[in-house]
This record gives C-alpha cells, structure tokens and sequence, in this order.
C-alpha cells in the first residue's frame, strides 16, 4: 500500500522535477525508454559543469555511466537477496556463515566477478549456555530470552538465542547489584566517591555513551564480579515512538547483543599486527587480556526488575533512565547469581572478495565493503547492507560485460567476524598491508544498509572524501518526497541535531548551530577501521538510520524490515546507489578528486581542540606552534591545487600522454600516505593514522583527533609529546612539500611541459 | 534517630566551630548559658567588622538582638503551631479559614502584638463536584482524587477532595483528547501546523514551564473545548526520587492544583486596580476574562491511562515525558467527558495584620509576610510558612516586651486566598498604596517554609536586598552539617543548577557556570507580587525546596512534614531566623543598607538583554542609547555612596543629630521608588515596576525585565517603545540625580556641616 501512494506521488511529482534531480525510483525498474530520457535531463544541465574530477568527455560518459547504474539496481533481486541471507542464523564460525560463503561467492561468480574465498583464523566466541538469578531478596529467575511475537515467525525461536556477550568467559559470579549509569570510568569514581564499595559486585550498566570493552575494563578495574547489560529505554525504546511490532523502537524483552572486546588491536586477540592464516604464529588467550568476569546483556523489561529491588542512595538526576521507577545504586538488596558458559575458541573466518579489473588503471583499487556475519538473523546489520551491495555488484559487472568497465580496479569486500572484532578486514588489511599502501585509493564500506529511514543517513568518512559524498547523494532521489537524498540527510540531521547516533556526531559537531549542509562524521568504524587507523588511507562507513530499534535482537529479521523498516526496499536501493555512485566516481575519475582543503580544515579544527586541552592544563608543547602555519600553507595550496587540476581538466587533456595522467593519479594517490606514523606508536600499535584513533573500545585510549599527541598529553608526559608533536610537524611537511609538487606537475602537464620526472618519481 | 545523630554530630562540631558562625540548633532550647557563650564568640569577630549598615555601636547592639532571636525560636512551638494549623482543609472563605483567622489572631495577641482582621471581597472559586470519563474508545471512568495512604491519617478523607482547578467554570465539555505538551502558545501552534484541528478538543496539557493561565488561555483562543492538566513525572515524580510515603516525590494519584488565572491584575477579579472593601464598586462577572472552558487536574497516573489511548502523529522527541509509553498526539482515539460544577461566587477574604511599633522611626515600615490558606491541609503551602512566622512574631514580641523594640515599625501580615489570586496582599496594597510609598521599606514575605531540604534554598528578591539574604544566611548554622545555610544553598545551588526550580532561575542565569555565591532571583512572586510589580517596592520571597512533590495534593499534610520533609523541625527554624534577621536588619539599621550598585548591575543586564532582543529583530529605539552611560554612572554612583554611607557610619554618628539620620534615611527609602511608573501602563496597569513584569499567568504579556518597553518591541511599536524607552531615561536621570543628592547630604553630615534642607527635602 505504501509503496502504491509513493507511486502514484512520484509519477505526478515527475513533472514538477528540476532538471539536473534524478531518475525516480519508479523508473528503475523500467529501463531502456526511462533511461533516454534522464540522460537527457541529465546532460543538459552536465554540459554547464562536467563533474568534479571529471574531464569534459569523460564526465560526459560517467554520467551515463551512473545513469545506467542507478537505473539498473533492482530493490526485488535486493529483497531477494536480503530475505535469503537472513533466513537462518549465521554467526560466525556457524553453519550459517558457510552457506552464506557459499551463496556469497556463487552470485559473485554468477555476474562474471572472478571470486576467491580467504581464510583467516581466530579465536572467536560463541554461546553455550547463560543464566541470571536472583537470590535476594526473592529468589526468581529473571529472563535472558527475548519474547515470541505471533506475527513474527521468526521470534519462533527465542529459547534458542538468549543474550550473550561476545568474549564474556564462561564463569559464575554472585553478588550484590550496584547501578553504574554507563559505567564510564568517571561513573565508576563516582560510586567510590560516593563511598559505594564495587568490589564482588554485580554492576548493572547501560549500553552506549561509552564502548562495551571499556564499560566491563572499569568494572574489572573497579574490583567487580560480573556485569549486567542492558539497553535503556532513555536511550532506545518508547519515548522515541512505537515499539516493535507496532513500530521501529526496542520492545521492552528485546536484548542488544555486543562483543566485549578491550585489546589494543582490531582482528583476531591472538595474533595481534599480524595475519592469522591458517598455520600461523598465534598467542595462547591467556596472555591476551580479554575480559576476565562474566558479563550478560538483558532486556530492559529485566533490568526494570532488578532495579525495582535496588535501595541505597538515589542515583543522581542525570543516571535517572526512562523507566518508571526511582534508580537508585544499591547495593542490593538484589542479588544476583550470573552464569554463562562460552564455547571460545579458534574458529575460521572466511572473507569473500571478488575482483573486477579496472580497464586503464589496474593498480589502483577502490573498495567497495560489507561484513556478512550476523549475531542472529542480522536483517539490519549487516544483511541489509550485504544484499545491497550484492545488487550492487551485479549492475557494475553486468555493465563491464557490455565494455562499460571501471578504469581503476574495483575489489568487492563481503567480511567475516565484523561483530566480534573487526575480524575478517583486520587479518585482511595486516595480511596485505603493503600491497593495499601501494594501490588501495579508498575503501567504501556500507556495513548495515537500513535501519530507520526516519533517521538522518549516517556517513563517516576520512575528510578527503566529504565533498564526494555529499555529490553523490545529490543525485539519489528520496523514495518518499520529490527531494534529493542530500536535500533529506540535511533534514534530518537539522532535525536530530540534538539526538546523536550511535557513533555520536564526530569531535567538532556543535547541535545548537543549524547545519547548512549534511554533517560527516570524520571517522569511521566498522570494517572501514584498519583501512583507516591502520593504514591510515581515505575509508568510509555508511547506514541509514542509527544502530537502534531492533540493533542485534532477534527482531532484528526479515519481518521486521519488510513490515517496519523499507517495505518498498526502495531505501536499500538508495545506498546501493550511493555506494555505486561514489566507488565508480573515485573508479573512473580523470584526476582522483581528494579534498585536500577539507582535509586541512578538519586539522585544523583536531590542532584547536588539541591546543585548547593543553592550554586548560598549562602543557607546553613547543615543538607543535610550528604546525599552524604548516596548516595554513596547507590549506592555501590545496585550494591552489584544486583550481590548478580544474583548468586541467577543463582542457579536456587530449594533450596530456595517458602514461602521465597515470602517474599523475599515482602522486594524488600516494599524498594519502602522508598521515600515517611511520613506525608504530608502542602503547598503541593499531593507531597509526596521526589525524584520528578510534576510542571505541581500547582500555585506556582517549582515542579522538591526533591520538599521538593526545596520548601523550593525557599521560602529562610532555617530552613524550614534543617528539609526537616532531612526527605531526614531519608529516605536515611532508603534505606541503607533496602538494607542490604535484601542482607543479599539473603546472607542467598543463602548459604541455615535459614534467621532472625525477621529481614526479620521487 | 534523626535528631539525634544530628545532636551528636553537633555536640562534637562546635568545639570546631570558627566564631563568627552562630549558634547549634541544639542549643535553641536551651538558652542563657549558651547565648552568653555564643555571644562573646561573636562579639570577638564582630569588634573587627560591624554589620553592613550599622555603626559600631548599633552592630554590637544588633548582633546580641539577632543571637537573642536565633537562641529564642523554638521549633517545638513551630512544629505545635503547624499541627494545628494543618489539621483541617482551609480554603479561603471556608469554615477553616475562618478558625484559621481566629487563631491567628488569637495568637499574635497573645504575644502582645496590636492586631486587626481586615475584610475585603473577593469572586472566589469553590468546587462542588468533577468529573472525567472516557468515552471512547472504552467507557471507563478517570480518578478525579487521590489513593488513600494506610499511614497517612489525613488521607482518609480523600474522596472529598477532588482535583479541581480555581477558576474554572461550571461546564461539560465532551471530545477527542490531542496531548498538548506544555500548552505554550508554540505548542499549540506547532499542533496546528502539524496539522491537527483542536477545534472542539480536550487538551491534555502539563503543569509547569508556563502558568496555567496562559496554558488554558491559549487553549481556549485556539478553540479547545476544555483543558486537563496533569503533572509529568518528568517534571516531578519517581525520576527524582522515591514517591510520598517512601519519599518526597510525586506519586502516581497524586494531584497538583492551582489558580486558573490570566486576568492582567492580581486580586479580586471583579475590582481591578482598587480595594474590594465591603460595599465597594464592582464589575460583574461576566464582563471579565475568566477561564470559559472547564479545567481539571488530574494524576500522572490517570493521564498514563489516557495517554495510552491516544493515536496519531508520535509527539517530537523534546514532548515525550517520563511515563512508559510513546507519546503520541492525537487526536484521539482517546474521547473524554469532562464535567465541572463549581460554586463561584463572592465570599470574603480575612488578612490578619500584627503591628509593632518602630521605637524611633515608626513611620518606616517593615512587612513580613505570609499567606494563611491553603488548597487543602497545606502542610508546606503555607503554614509552614505561617507556623514559623508565628514563632518568629512571639520571639520579637517577647523582645520588644523586654525593651528591645524594633527601631522601624514591623508588621506581621498574613494574607488570605493567596493560592487563588494573591488575594489578600493585592487588595490591601490597592488600599493603602499612598501609604505603603510613603512608609514601606521593604515586604519580606515567606510563604511555603519547607518543601524539601535535600533542594536549594530559594530566594526572589528585589535587587537591593540581594546581599542582605546572603549576609543573614551567614549567620544561620544548617542543621546537618557543620557549615553555613549559604554555603548550603551554594551547595545545593551548585548541584541542582542545570534542573531549575518551579519559578526558574531567573532571566539572567548561566546554569552551565559555577556559582560562587548564592543566586537570588531577581524578581519575587507570591504575596512579594503586589508590593514588586505593582508599588515597584523592595520585596522578596522565600522559601526551602522548590514547589514540587506534595505540593497542592492532599499528601501535603502534617503527616508528610513530620515523616518524609522535616521530622525535627529545624528547617522551620531555619527559615524563621532567615526572615527575621533579614527583616530585623532593615528594621535596626543605622543607614538602609540597600544594595544599589547591584541594582545598577541587574538593570544593567536587563538592558543588554532587551538589546540584543531588539538587535536581533533590527529595532532600534534612539533613546534608549543614553541608558547605557545612565546605567554606567549610577553604578560608579552607587559605589561612592556606599564608601561614604561606611566611613559615615564607622564614626559611629556621634555628632549626627537623630532627625537628619531619620531625613537620610527617609531619602534613601524615597530612593527605591525611582523606577515606579508614574502612569500605570495602558494595556499592562498591575506592571509598575519599570525594571521587572510578571509573565506567570497574563495573557499575551511577555513579563521579563524591562516590561514596557520589551511590551512594545514584541508588538513591533517602535513609536510606543520610544516613548517607553524615554520612561526608562528618565528614571534612570532621577536615580542618578537622587543618589548624588543623598551622597552630598551623606558628605554635609560626615564633615559636620549642616545639610541643606532644602535640598534634603526635594
């Protein structure tokens, strides 16, 4: 029904739409005649502005290009896709993970993708048995299975999927209940401040606001016995609209499931910085701290229970959630008796990467990723994404088939183990590191597709790539409104400015400002994480709609998207084009266009933050006032840069001999690599990106902007910082110096001079 | 148990005492030996510094009169007074306001105190019964009273007390319920451009943020049909804490009652702008703008119930409240009948007012306030307040009896119908309003004593007393701790100042900031009201906790004071000591210690607040730019007066003859009423205090600082406000002028010349 009124808006909306707007949905389906005649649309108003990075005559060409793309992607094969993969549980490890390999490796091969499954082992978890109890001051069962919904056939089997928590030990733990709020460090001082004794206790928390690892490493810190988890309502369940199946938000028995994961290194715990191929060196799990007390996420139905029995001292205002009742700290009365038995141990992880030749550019590779296992059904996350980007890969190499190939090569990414650590795109990176700083221009990562279409479309990405996704989005129409995708993410995210996802808003984000374009978060997560911490290159992430709702509960199924979420499919069909958009654009670019200036700005903003944190403690660091006029220069000779490479471009380089444009590409390529340390940080080997380190989940990282720096600062160890501070300085050097150079190769290469080679080669 | 823990605590403390901070509660009962003991500890520190105000001797002579008053409160007598006082309903105009009356009466006679009950009229609201049933989508019937509570004997009577609202009509009104958040006028016009009709709707609508005045007026003039309002729990209720009996939060059945009112003058409804002494003039009741569709309160728990009925757009984020369930905004399904038969009509109201003459300067008056009814037992509201304004009269009395008489006169005011219109205070004011300017120097008025002392102190007060409630906060010990009630209300202030109380924090509050004194708000309401905005004069009230919990329910009784807010009395104590210091200070002062450079600094604010409102709007009123240098040198002004007034006084006024100390003090009574319009305003004529308007209940008056003028902005006048604006000017002229002239007559006495009279006189 929904889909039949979207229909009929859209075809009387068809008129009204500006040229230069694309494509309907409606027409995507339909093809050849509807094709014709957007191109045409289209061209017109191309023929004013050729896009960014694009020659006159090749951006001419890539607008067909995209055309086609975006009108060939079918939301039914997306469908069918999405309800086959989450038809069946597939954690890692499992029988469900190695259909969907094979289905997985099957389609690729069945669009003409040459396809290789990679092994990779790792010591992962999974779930035997869990049990919660109280003991005191009743003794009662309190549940760890989410409720049966009639309707959903798939909630058939709650019994067999309680909660759990990934790299939880098996162990039993009985204690006292204490209420930590989200059992941040500063949470946890504060109960001791208050005189709360944590030691033996069980700790209640919440989810978000601080990573898992991090909440269960204070607890341990803080001398506790075991961990509940569980999802507020504050954060994610009625006050925000209906609950599941009613609506889009947490029902009260729906349980989040996450890993526990503290280790200063993505991947597999037991080869840290290394590949784990089969056969390789590997640590034993005991000299790897992994969490050490058992932990269990529970509803919020349970956690209302529990609190109902907890007296002591009234939690502060700002710990007082969403549920009806007065929080309190404890300890106790309530007891608690937590017992979870794991099966943790090494299992295969199996990555499925299919590879697309580019046509002129072979060795540079654009990436185009998504994870595939799922901790039950994974409808959301990460299927919905998987589906998509299968679709995806179809239209692509089914246009190769016709000749339309990309110029650069194209590696469909589909990882294993994402859920737990980061796992198949970590072992991947560390297996092919020097390989991918030699080629990789971007990886392009969706993991979940969809999730709530009423959300803001969250995008994270290395700065470079702002600019690219914002054009792109310019071009996906919204299925619901005559609006482009741009015009609905800029809406949503003035809307919900306040409200920050999951991933929050990114470091520099003020919600009282009214945005006046769509907000990217500067750093991303997911499988795009050792792309971009470790190899420190230009990474995306992507989903529609925050990690809520239904975010790894086993509502989180095919029901639930096709009665709640996208029934038309028409929202997968908006990211896989945005995905397409932006992979083929960095593909066929005539000049690779990275946003140096942006990428500039965003420094900037990390140094005056950086500056304000040390100035607040009186830290000198002297070595780091060079760096603001290195950021100045920077920015002044990116933007000379941009509008040098313009003229360039507009000359339509039928002047300039294709070796040298390759090479050209090459240097733009290669000006990326400057931001990554050049040996390893020793506390903190996985961060070697000098501009950003995640703070997710590592105990003990304040993560964040110049992470080195940080570090050091965080630690008042100040001659540590001045010879961070000599790497940062280094590196801006490094930035300016290659800046100029590449301009003066486009200098060159535009007045038809014979560029230096020595000095292009250096 | 309580107390006495706190008695030993204190026992132990006071060997760790500092002089200068007084007397243990623990020692208020005992008496002679313990005063001298504590006297001389004070004496020592005062020798150093005497009180802001008083000469050497007079402060030496001061501070045994305030040991005395601290050491004579007995909060056994206080906690007698309030037993009796709250052990039936007393409505104004009910059989127990009239015992009430008499008792009053009685009392201040008995301490030796000349007292009258004075008589005006008043239309007065009255209930006879209520009643709200769902019709659809269930025929059910809503609670209109509250639970019985097993422990709480005052409860057994609750089905005679129903939720009523003051003021509304007799009426029925049947239709769909929309949930109207607060019911703001952007509320209700964000329903209407979501496109929901409420023509002919109930509104359920939320007490506080805007008073429930404007609530109903905007319901009615957007075509509401009736009104039910309800307390949130997120505004008060189990997310702060346990719920009555447990605790001093909201529970579920309770209901909070207040005055339906927006008529644009305080007092009876049907005399606007004179006294309504028996016989007087008045209009009918049907040419004033009463409330004309029916309101009811009702409990969180039966607007749960109607909540969970209702369908439609799911309300915005910032709307949800804190009952477990999606707010949703109708209209409907949800269909009320609500039915409203009251007794309006004229019914008299009784003020009884005890006078202690000034020994040498009767002709300057001290009022300190109080109202004595009440919606039921009103246990917090007022007669808190009354039982320790009764202890505090006996004490002074007993004093005055003993030789130590006031040197200004007092008068004991407790005013009647206070909850329904600020009834009492406003007619007397009306009626004696030339003497009140020629006389009043200030109206300290109580109001609730103790609502809850785990909350802030609160205090709203003319500008010019600011420092003097901070000075005697000083002087008053807590009763559980060793510290200061300032340091306490700074505290306390400190750690609520992101969760403002009932009245806010007043215009001008940074809550993200530290304070590093006590806040004061700048502007009183209660019986302060008529003597603030009305007379322009200094006035102030008080009270401990902020207005919620109990506060209008039939939990608000003796049962609750003495089990859950203050079993030993000794916040009562506290806030007998803080009005009578405060009052006994002005009433002894050798020179009127009134704060003019801080009235210069909150003018100032007042102005930069209005400037960048107009800024904004691109308002330019040219007159108003001579303020800024005005305001500039009445501050400098003020200062050197303020030097002058100390050196003035430190020669302890030996050779200053009696007469021109009472004419300089007169001078700088006659100074306060400098920003008193002289012309009421046409369309605001209760608004006459040119610095502060009250916004609380009046329809379509912005209220805030500076009223006429910002009056004028709002409506877009630049004309009226440039004639308002010329209003402020000169006002300020005439503060500037008035305080040079009393800064040379200061100067005249100090250099022992004779001051001219003429001058003085002016």
């Amino acid at each position: 029904m929904r889909a039949s009124k979207l229909t009929r808006e859209r075809a009387v909306a068809a008129q009204r739409r500006p040229a230069g707007v694309l494509l309907s949905l409606v027409t995507i389906i339909a093809a050849p005649l509807t094709l014709s005649l957007c191109g045409l649309e289209r061209l017109d108003a191309q023929e004013a502005s050729p896009l960014a990075g694009f020659s006159p005559s090749a951006s001419s060409r890539q607008v067909e290009i995209e055309q086609r793309l975006q009108s060939s992607i079918s939301i039914e094969r997306i469908r069918e896709h999405l309800k086959w993969l989450s038809s069946r549980p597939h954690l890692p490890g499992s029988e469900g993970t190695r259909l969907t390999v094979e289905y997985l490796q099957e389609q690729l091969e069945s669009f003409g993708i040459p396809t290789e499954t990679v092994r990779y082992d790792a010591y992962l978890p999974a779930p035997v048995s869990v049990s919660l109890e109280l003991v005191e001051p009743v003794l009662e069962s309190i549940s760890t299975t989410e409720d049966r919904i009639e309707e959903d056939p798939y909630t058939e089997v709650t019994d067999l999927h309680p909660g759990w928590s990934g790299y939880s030990p098996s162990g039993e733990a009985t204690g006292q209940v204490v209420y930590g709020h989200f059992g941040s460090e500063d949470d946890l001082q504060r109960l001791v401040d208050l005189g709360i004794e944590l030691e033996g206790k069980i700790l209640l928390l919440r989810n978000f606001s601080t990573g898992e690892g991090r909440k269960v490493a204070n607890a341990q810190r803080f001398g506790a016995a075991g961990v509940v988890l569980y999802t507020d309502p504050a954060e994610d369940g009625y006050p925000f609209g209906d609950v599941y199946p009613d609506g889009n938000w947490r029902p009260p028995s729906s349980i989040m499931r996450r890993s526990i994961n503290f280790l200063p290194f993505g991947g597999d715990p037991l080869s840290p910085g290394w590949a784990s191929k089969p056969g390789a060196r590997r640590l034993q799990p005991e000299d790897v701290p992994l969490p050490r007390i058992p932990v269990l996420p529970v509803s919020y139905r349970s956690a209302e229970r529990i609190l109902s029995l907890l007296q002591g001292p009234v939690a502060p205002d700002d710990w007082q959630g969403a549920l009806p009742l007065t929080y309190k700290i404890g300890p106790g009365p309530a007891k608690l008796r937590l017992r979870t038995e794991m099966d943790n141990r090494d299992r295969p992880m199996l990555n499925v990467l299919g590879r697309l030749e580019g046509a002129t550019q072979p060795d540079q590779w654009v990436l185009l990723g998504n994870h595939h296992d799922a901790w039950i059904y994974g409808a959301g996350d990460p299927s919905s994404g998987t589906a998509a980007l299968l679709e995806l890969a179809r239209v692509i190499a089914s246009m190769a088939q016709e000749g339309i190939r990309p110029d650069r090569t194209l590696i469909f990414a589909f990882w294993d183990a994402e859920e737990m650590l980061l796992g198949g795109s970590t072992e991947w990176v560390e297996d092919h590191e020097e390989e991918l700083l030699e080629k990789l221009v971007a990886c392009i990562n969706m993991d979940s597709a969809v999730f709530n279409p009423d959300r803001p479309l969250s995008v994270a990405a290395h700065p470079l790539l702002h600019e690219l996704f914002r054009d792109a989005s310019r071009q996906v129409p919204d299925p619901r409104t005559e609006k482009s995708t741009f015009d609905i993410w800029l809406d949503l995210q003035n809307r919900f400015r306040q409200v920050p996802g999951v991933d929050g808003w990114g470091e520099f984000f003020d919600p009282t400002r009214e945005l006046s374009e769509p907000r990217i978060f500067e750093s991303p997560y997911d499988d795009a994480a050792p792309f971009f911490y470790y190899l420190g290159l230009p990474a995306s992430d992507m989903y529609y709609g925050a990690d809520y709702g239904m975010y790894h509960s086993i509502y989180e199924n095919f029901h639930w998207m096709e009665t709640v979420v996208d029934p038309t499919f028409e929202y997968h069909g908006v990211m896989a084009q945005l995905q397409g958009l932006v992979a083929l654009r960095l593909a066929n670019a005539t000049l690779l266009q990275l946003d140096f200036a942006n990428e500039a700005h965003y420094w900037k903003l990390a140094y005056q933050d950086l500056h304000q944190v040390a100035e607040a403690r009186d830290q000198v660091v002297p070595l780091l006032q060079q760096a603001l006029q290195l950021l100045d220069s920077w920015e002044e000779e990116a933007e000379a840069l941009e509008l040098k490479m313009k003229l360039l471009l507009e000359d339509d380089l039928a002047s300039v001999p294709s070796a040298q444009l390759v090479d050209l590409n090459q240097q733009l390529n290669r000006a990326t690599r400057d931001f990554r340390r050049l040996e390893p940080h020793p506390e903190i080997p996985a961060q070697r990106n000098l501009f950003s380190g995640s703070s997710f989940d590592f105990e003990n990282v304040s993560g964040g902007t110049l992470p080195g720096l940080r570090f050091a600062l965080d630690r008042g160890d100040l001659a540590r910082a001045e010879s961070e501070a000599g790497l940062y300085v280094e590196a801006l050097r490094r930035r300016l110096e290659g800046l100029r150079r590449i301009r003066s190769t486009v200098r060159a290469l535009h007045s038809g001079e014979r560029p230096l080679s020595e000095e292009v080669k250096q």
